[in-house]
């Protein structure tokens, strides 16, 4: 006895979300079949919905309201600075600490030629005009401490050098709270590289 | 800068997934931002569709087309076998085996007085009517090897004792393929008070 083609549908949909294997679809599928018809109606209306409501911004990349950019708008926020980021949720990882004011650059990836993402692919020149054409003093590198990332760092470094704008990237060292016994040999390293004198 | 609505909204539906807690949802609901409109509408319209399509079959609780139970309208069955599962995904893991070709009936849940889940909740009277309706010769209880399982196994089997048929539940033992090196306490007594003459 197979599955119902119905599920089977269902099933392989499912499997699209990210993490998400034959095993836990199944999963997944057959509490939605054990849910209310209306449940299932909320859950599929609330997807369309999000789609519907939510786009990512033209200029900076961010998640935003189709109404404009809650990040491109926000009168009190520093224009002449702009932190890149991979992923546009990194973005609300950065917003929580509060810290950060400035303008945002998602790029929604990041260089990696085996995956056949480069420059064209991330629109770095989109970032580079911005630059200029916003005046910006300072880009605050914040792409993900793994290889991809490095790369794009050093990529993006090369290439706005020509700009005469400060070009930082966020330090790399123990995680606070952390316990030097269990740091990794790559973090340690990292983080003698980026000592600072007391 | 909080979520927008439309997106916290879509965390709060993901959430309600088994094992989707909300940094997986968080996880879930950028992916579906991600997609194309085309693709999320597929994915909700596959959610709605299967359960338009599917129901569980009133007679033997397994999942079935809304047009007839494949199970229950299976000519080819033994009629005079029934195995009693917890959940309708256990049916398609028996299925699999191709070793089971009687009926089906499945309880939607297990003994469990903390949560409230008695007897009336499993509607066991139904399985008590029907085996006596049905002309059924033997109950396999075939019950999580768990508490809960085991409490609803060992009920069933007080219940179902006036009724003078076979009872009987599925083995517990070692996997096939498994090491009695690493086999845990519990299962290791199960498999020597099954042990059968060679």
């Amino acid at each position: 006895m197979a599955f119902p083609n119905a599920l089977k549908r269902l099933i392989e949909v499912l499997c699209r979300f990210p993490g998400v294997g034959p095993k836990t679809a199944q999963r997944l599928a057959f509490f939605l079949l054990g849910c209310s018809r209306e449940e299932v109606v909320t859950i599929a209306r609330a997807m369309v919905d999000a789609k519907d409501k939510l786009t990512f911004c033209e200029v900076c990349g961010c998640l935003s309201e189709k109404e404009g950019c809650a990040y491109c708008q926000d009168s009190k926020r520093d224009k002449s600075l702009i932190c890149v980021l991979q992923e546009p949720r990194d973005v609300l990882v950065l917003e929580r600490t509060g810290q950060y004011r400035g303008l945002y650059h998602v790029l929604h990836g990041a260089l990696s030629p085996l995956d056949g993402i480069g420059p064209e692919e991330l629109k770095l020149d989109r970032l580079v005009n911005r630059i200029k054409e916003e005046g910006i003093n300072e880009v605050i590198i914040a792409t993900n401490p793994n290889v991809e990332g490095d790369a794009t760092a050093g990529y993006l470094a090369r290439l706005l050098k020509p700009l005469e704008i400060r070009v930082t990237r966020i330090a790399f060292g123990l995680p606070v709270g952390g316990d030097i016994e269990y740091a990794d040999d790559l973090t340690l390293s990292r983080a003698l590289e980026g000592r600072r004198e007391m």
